[in-house]
């Protein structure tokens, strides 16, 4: 504190330290209202000052040396705004052992150490925030901490990457194959140059770790959660989906399955009147559910300066709450034990999958006495007109153990008749 | 305090207070781990223990007595669930003198005493909580407390009666007119027998002058929020509205404009690509804009045991949180004055309006000069195919002052040409 104002030092002047230095300083009157306490940055710290910014900071704040941030003895509360692990967690580490508040809209960082960082935050009876570190904007994380904490939550589908959320809008409204939206996405800036934490769901399974946690009250592997991701999606899986009444999204979905829990990302056929189908481009959402709450959504901004910011903000001002009432740790980690994932084998599914075969009699049968005789059962088939002696046979299989689909579909892939199998996506009810 | 357990005395066993009984004692066990402290319900007061419910109450807590459980020194926290102004303002205020912490959902009270209440709270040092009063299990107050609290909010709209938007929602499904929809709703329970408060759009108004004041910090005169029911919607205004891309909602509204607010709850033409616009059946939400959150939309169920007792178990475990730590009137009201408020008349709307009238020339030549010489705009006309030689005229009117478009449609309605106005609906983009 100095000034009777509580100080925060900001490591990482990027997009969404930005963002937040941006909010702190422009609404600094609103914020000093609604803490109870004014909150002033007392210093933003960055190995880069010549990168171009559209606000711009004062010298007297402006730093490269993050550990003489983080041990400033006037400094309450640290924001890692970095991203990555390294050299992240060891700053938050460190502010952590000097006594500092931590907020971090690090996903990937809290996915992977969020249980020792949690654990250190107690044992040194300071707070760590990450409301920033899935959806953005978005108040899933304190809404599960707080004004949901009371319910059994027993499934939760998040659309929570932005990039490919982008993309598949696109795909879909245009028409448009996977690459060429990619391209444009990261001419646009709404996709890195390299994308693949975001293309391959790794991104969404960092989320939905921390999500689960949180959702659950278990403690989560991320190295557990089954992804895929989106690359694999074809205009005509898209034009399937919505002749079927379906849209494609990519998923991430957690489910209670007994004393398992069910995590996984991939894409998924959504039906066209779920909350969820309508979150279109950039936006993220999570819908839960659960025999309190019943179905619950929040939908919102999943990144960029000011909405990830503004959440960042929102964990600053409970921070600062927590310091001028003395009440530090006031809502510490709640996790009850390991959390048991079910393998992606014994997960029930339904899957749309699109085969080209050759356009001969008895190929529909040969491919449906496979799928029986692996216990896969059909739903649905749509056979089209054949192109140049190929024909297209769309499946939508009911629900059934992943292993079984999997092992038909590799017996199936060793038919003769089968030119093969472009797409395999599960359907999501 | 009691065995190391925050007590809690609940005002009212009916829907919510019920629900919330059930709740907290069916997940005592992740009550206790997620607020850090146990929970528990050291009486149950209500006046008619022989009204007939679906859960038990051992006869130990049970008490009609209820200045008996705001006078228990045991007691930590008051749950207020009796609905209403009195008696539950005469208890809620002999709570907070006692020196309790108070949870209620009484949207009523809230918006009326809300001020009175909230400082007499921070006077006596404990908590008052109302997360259920708008929007049952939707986080939607705590939300603009706390992750969105840094940010600034220029608008807000939500479907925060679910009455009337099941209705809405049937009419608009079966093609059905208003009157058999209420009074189906009413022998289903989606409807009380004395409707409206909820028909008139006057519990939207209440649930609109809680939502203002946290989304502006500003106090709300709930006297001054212009109201409007939808008893006058017709399957015909759902039919054309649909026809131009548009749905029928009951909508409570609130923006910033200038220095003062605009508050208003009408039933609204609203894009059907608008996120609120799949909003169905009992359902709730809230959208709100703002330049640091964006567009952020919330949504959930807005009444039930279950739900809204969800959402008063959060506030009770926020209480407890307090209690516990110390930091009770951690969070106090953060309004900075009284609003003032925007009349109606000033407002700008824009509106569609359907006209009867004498199918003959000249007509719609008449009421174009009428609407031009108060300088109201049109965006859009239809004319469609007499019957008995009564014409249909629908208008869209371009935004513009509330006052011009009232002026006009008085001057119309004493053409001899016009039949009647049966539908006047603003338009919402």
């Amino acid at each position: 504190m100095r000034d009777g104002c509580v100080q925060v030092g900001i490591l990482g002047l990027g997009v969404v330290g930005g963002g937040l230095y941006q909010i702190l300083q422009g609404n600094a009157e609103q914020i000093q209202r609604v803490a109870g306490v004014g909150i002033e940055v007392a210093a933003a710290c960055d190995i880069d000052w010549e990168h171009p910014r559209d606000f711009s900071v004062p010298e007297a704040l402006k730093t490269t040396d993050a550990s003489g941030v983080i041990n400033d003895p006037d400094i309450d509360i640290i924001v890692e705004s970095i991203g990555g692990i390294s050299p992240a967690l060891d700053y938050v580490t460190a502010a952590i052992k000097a006594g500092k508040s931590v907020v971090t809209p690090n996903k990937e960082m809290i996915s992977k150490h969020g249980e020792h960082l949690l654990a250190l935050a107690a044992a040194h009876g300071v707070d760590i925030q990450f409301e920033g570190s899935v959806g953005g904007v978005i108040p899933i994380l304190r809404s599960l901490k707080e004004t949901l904490a009371s319910a059994r939550i027993d499934e939760i589908i998040g659309i929570v990457n932005g990039t490919t959320n982008y993309i598949l809008t696109r795909m879909s409204e245009e028409g448009a194959d996977f690459a060429p939206v990619l391209a444009a996405a990261q001419a646009e800036g709404y996709a890195e140059a390299e994308p693949t934490d975001d293309i391959e769901g790794i991104d969404a399974a960092n989320k939905l770790a921390i999500l689960a946690a949180l959702a659950f009250g278990q403690r989560i592997s991320v190295e557990g959660i089954h992804h895929e991701g989106i690359a694999q999606v074809t205009p005509a899986d898209i034009d399937y989906a919505s002749r079927m009444g379906y849209v494609i999204k990519l998923l991430a979905i957690g489910k209670r399955e007994g004393e398992e829990l069910e995590l996984r990302v991939h894409p998924a056929l959504l039906p066209a009147d779920h909350p969820l189908a309508a979150v279109r481009g950039v936006f993220n959402a999570i819908f839960l559910r659960g025999p309190e709450c019943g179905e619950v959504m929040l939908y919102g901004r999943g990144a960029g300066a000011l909405p990830t910011g503004t959440a960042v903000a929102g964990d600053v001002i409970d921070c600062a709450r927590n310091i001028a009432h003395g009440s530090r740790g006031r809502a510490p980690c709640t996790c009850e034990g390991e959390a048991r994932l079910r393998p992606m084998g014994e997960v029930q599914t339904s899957a749309y999958v699109r085969m080209q075969v050759a356009d001969q009699p008895g190929v529909l049968g040969q491919i449906a006495t496979v799928l029986g005789s692996e216990n896969v059962s059909i739903q649905s088939v749509i056979q089209e007109s054949s192109r140049d002696d190929v024909a297209e046979i769309v499946w939508v299989m009911h629900r059934g153990p992943e292993r079984n689909l999997q092992a038909a579909l590799r017996a199936i892939q060793d038919l003769a008749v089968i030119k093969q199998i472009p797409s395999m996506i599960r359907v999501v009810q």
